[in-house]
């Protein structure tokens, strides 16, 4: 067997990866991780956690040492080591040693670029107060952690996966947390009413939510002030930016390799860059979109690991490497109670593709609804009109979420259609979910959209020549009328016996809490001619979904 | 639209199915559904939770009644009621009413026949004792309900689904329960290995497991004595028996469908019987598998209601309706804190078939190892040597079971391969999951075992020519020591260094206590020009899972 110099530049998720599995199929190459931090191979997902103590060791992140990697993989970690050049022509890297600043260069056959992504700090005014921080690094956390022991006020500036981890974690620090987001919802990459329940959970447990608005300046002095667009100001004793990152590629650049258009290093299926010598993986690097084959940048910690391994499969064996799928940015958060996550693609990327899609939202419980315990799930599917192919889901609720998220990523990653998604057969006892899943149920609802069985509407109406057609319960339309004065409240069960009540020559929109019985109101008007619509995902999905007594008015 | 007659018989899950699903696609047909039983659509695997006072209300189960499905769909319902014979030239079905025995002739232009299973009841000496009951309707749960009041010891014949709920439910009571099964292993679907953490777990909870043994007869007298074919006698105040069904398909048979060599009404992908204007689905029918295409039968809650509505479909709307794709017959049962399950194929099935197939053993926890509360699974994983295709999984665990039976399910269901498993994009934040989750790691060892990096064994050696390389740490090495004497303990940091502890000429088998460390140390050895084979799922799939000090000696 040849001994391969192989040099790997990053040492976390996508470089320790690459790493760990070139030594198992190599155990005589010369492997050399270099790592500009002090730390390699933690677990960067933990941060959060630390910080608010629900992981209560530091040594639960540290997951690997220098020492360790050796004495397990006969790696040459070189922390505190940045890699300052790549020359090409001659197959090496040049080396700056820190602090001291003194260089080397060494050889590679192989060379790795896994250097990840740095969080995005813009350039406004007062960005370099000490008490602005953001979260990347094993050290990133400890100085965040000891700042907010002597902060009472926190804010928290983006509402994406990481910014909603800091929020519930500086909570359960008993911190007043501020989350400030230019979007008009939490977590952008979901559509709008994806998020109603965790921007609900987030205020029910006191973090002050600030949708649709971001920081102009930071003020300094005694109280750091973020001033906002809107004018509005917020004290605070610590800020930390979680508006996302950019890749770390100066030195790819530098290196001449093709980079795109958002300065991510361009990869082909096996991971090489431009040049077939040097691979690139994890954060830093763009990949094929699963769905639509375009390029895309999913920096997240699966992708990462599992393109480091294939790097190293791709360099040691390449006949027997099969190429990234491409990625579908599957996704998923907790804050409190309540998980939120998506896989594939969202309405909001769809729409400004300009591709074509349809999409059902469905409510049910997480398992069946007789047994104990039983809680509220909302799904949102979106498939290709054409085919039938499952575009891309996004689910929220307080258990499951992430189950019916792995399923749709597996459904997205055989090509299956919502007729595929019907049939699935899902482990079923009662205390794991039901007869009918909520993805099968999915299936069905998408189906029968497909097949002209119910019109869905996403709103409703405002229009007084629309009627609205409420099939709650009297108790329930009582207690939690519709925001629409134009309502008729017919429940269900009679509503075959007072179809009179209604005006055969004027629209109707059919409505119920979950999104069920106005698609059975509507499949009997449909049938005796009435021109129906079924508000899709009933109420719940709608309104407020835990406090339905606080539905909005138009 | 014209006004079909359809004629359903029996108004349990496929049946009542059926009627929802032909309501709405026809809101005008005659739908009449027959139920020889008190009860319609009761959530029929919620009884034993009933029974054991985890479900509280009974209500709960009783989901639908005659008068809810007049006013919901229109329907109208005769419980009661049996259906005595089929007159298929002339289109019409005999019924009698119970209790008086009157009866009358409808006619239909489509019947369905959803009749279902009934529990077995061997002819053995004594079976008639009234302290004797089977479980599968409202009525039964009553039953078993007040009998068990009185009763202290119960036996439950059977270790299948029902069986362990059963048991895990009379523990629940307070009683002092015996669980007897005829093979040696519980769950007799699933492979040995994988229900080794349920038999620890029923055991831990006080129930006495008698596997290996059935019973020869009952003798009844002041106490039930159960004799068992091993001569062990259990003397008992209740018995459960849940030794399977069989399909109540007398109706069908003297109408002069096709059955099944077991008895089972042969239907097309459209769920027709060999009358095409007569349905069938349910725990009653034979349909295809969907990994051999063969014909099989699984009477289980998920695949009757989608047969059910697949019936309806076909009978109102043909054109549009896509053939039923076969059954995977994936199922799970909790007892306790654990969980086991299965979908597609099992080892012992492929086995018995003459099938190729190839197999793994992955253990690792639920969410990443380094958030608080990771619990213990472990997966197995077949699949086609050819291809690649992925044939089946069993998982078994302390959460996270039912997540990763679903995804291998849509795996299968997309012909998805074992390097699709290795790539597929799993919802991943700390709470949930692990950058790599287990059905990932699934992936990479069957493919690792297919590319010959690594040769799996299933066993530890006797022979004393092998050396058992243990490469656990030392501390665990003391604590629970391999059941072998010709152990070589090397801890794996150190195998490196110490590879002229072994001896070169002969076999080496590695082991550790997961089967991650044992691969590593696989990968070194064969690197060096060992013969090496590593113990496939570590000690902890092999051995008690969760008290290791119990190894068993060989």
């Amino acid at each position: 067997m040849t001994t391969t110099k192989l040099v790997i530049i990053g040492g976390v998720a996508a470089g320790a990866s690459c790493a760990a599995r070139a030594r198992r199929l190599n155990e005589f190459a010369q492997i050399t991780l270099i790592e500009r931090g002090p730390d390699v191979s933690f677990a960067n997902c933990g941060l959060p956690y630390f910080i608010g103590g629900e992981i209560p060791e530091r040594d639960a992140l540290a997951v690997q040492t220098p020492d360790s990697l050796k004495a397990m993989l006969n790696l040459d970690v070189r922390t505190h080591t940045e890699a300052v050049a790549v020359d090409r022509a001659g197959k090496r890297v040049q080396l700056r040693h820190l602090p001291a600043g003194t260089t080397e260069w060494i050889a590679y056959d192989k060379l790795v670029l896994a250097p990840g992504a740095v969080p995005v700090r813009p350039p406004l005014p007062g960005i370099d107060d000490p008490r602005l921080f953001t979260l990347r690094s094993l050290a990133d956390m400890d100085r965040i952690k000891a700042a907010a022991a002597s902060a009472q006020r926190v804010t928290v500036i983006g509402a994406g996966f990481i910014g909603l981890e800091m929020a519930e974690q500086f909570i359960r620090l008993g911190k007043q947390v501020t989350l400030v987001e230019l979007q008009n919802q939490v977590l952008p990459l979901l559509d709008p009413l994806m998020t109603r329940l965790m921007e609900d959970e987030l205020r029910r447990h006191g973090v002050t939510l600030i949708l649709g608005d971001s920081v102009e300046r930071f003020a300094g002095g005694a109280t750091l002030t973020c001033h906002l667009k809107s004018g509005r100001a917020v004290d605070t004793d610590l800020v930390v930016l979680c508006i996302g990152v950019r890749p770390d590629t100066a030195l790819a650049r530098e290196a001449g390799l093709t980079l795109g258009s958002r300065g991510h290093i361009r990869v082909n299926g096996f991971m090489q860059t431009s040049d077939p010598d040097i691979y690139a993986a994890g954060d830093a690097v763009e990949t094929e979109d699963f769905v639509s084959h375009e390029l895309t940048a999913v920096p997240l910690g699966g992708p990462a690991n599992r393109q480091g391994r294939l790097a190293a499969d791709h360099i040691f064996r390449p006949a027997q490497t099969r190429p990234y799928p491409g990625a579908l940015g599957t996704a998923i958060v907790r804050a409190f109670d309540v998980a939120a996550g998506l896989t594939g693609w969202s309405e909001k990327r769809l729409q400004a593709a300009g591709r074509p899609y349809r999409a059902v939202l469905v409510n049910d419980n997480h398992h069946a609804n007789y047994f104990p315990g039983a809680k509220p799930l909302l799904l949102k599917l979106l498939w290709a009109p054409d085919t039938g192919q499952v575009l891309g889901a996004q689910v929220t609720g307080l258990a499951g979420v992430d189950k019916r998220l792995d399923v749709i990523a597996t459904a997205i990653a055989g090509g299956l259609t919502i007729d595929d998604l019907a049939q699935l057969e899902l482990a079923y006892a009662p205390p794991f979910g039901a007869a009918k899943d909520l993805v099968n149920l999915a299936g069905f609802t998408a189906a029968n959209v497909r097949d002209g069985l119910v019109t869905p509407v996403t709103e409703l109406p405002d229009d007084p020549a629309v009627q609205i057609l409420d099939m709650r319960p009297a108790a329930l339309v009582q207690t939690h009328p519709l925001p629409r004065n134009h309502v008729i409240n017919i429940p269900f069960p009679t509503l075959r016996q007072q179809l009179d009540k209604l005006d055969r020559n004027r629209p109707v929109v059919t409505v119920c809490a979950l999104g069920k019985t106005s698609y059975f109101g509507a499949r009997i008007l449909a049938q005796h001619g009435f021109n129906v619509q079924s508000l899709i995902g009933g109420i719940r999905a709608h309104y407020d979904p835990r406090t339905p007594a606080k539905l909005p008015t138009p």
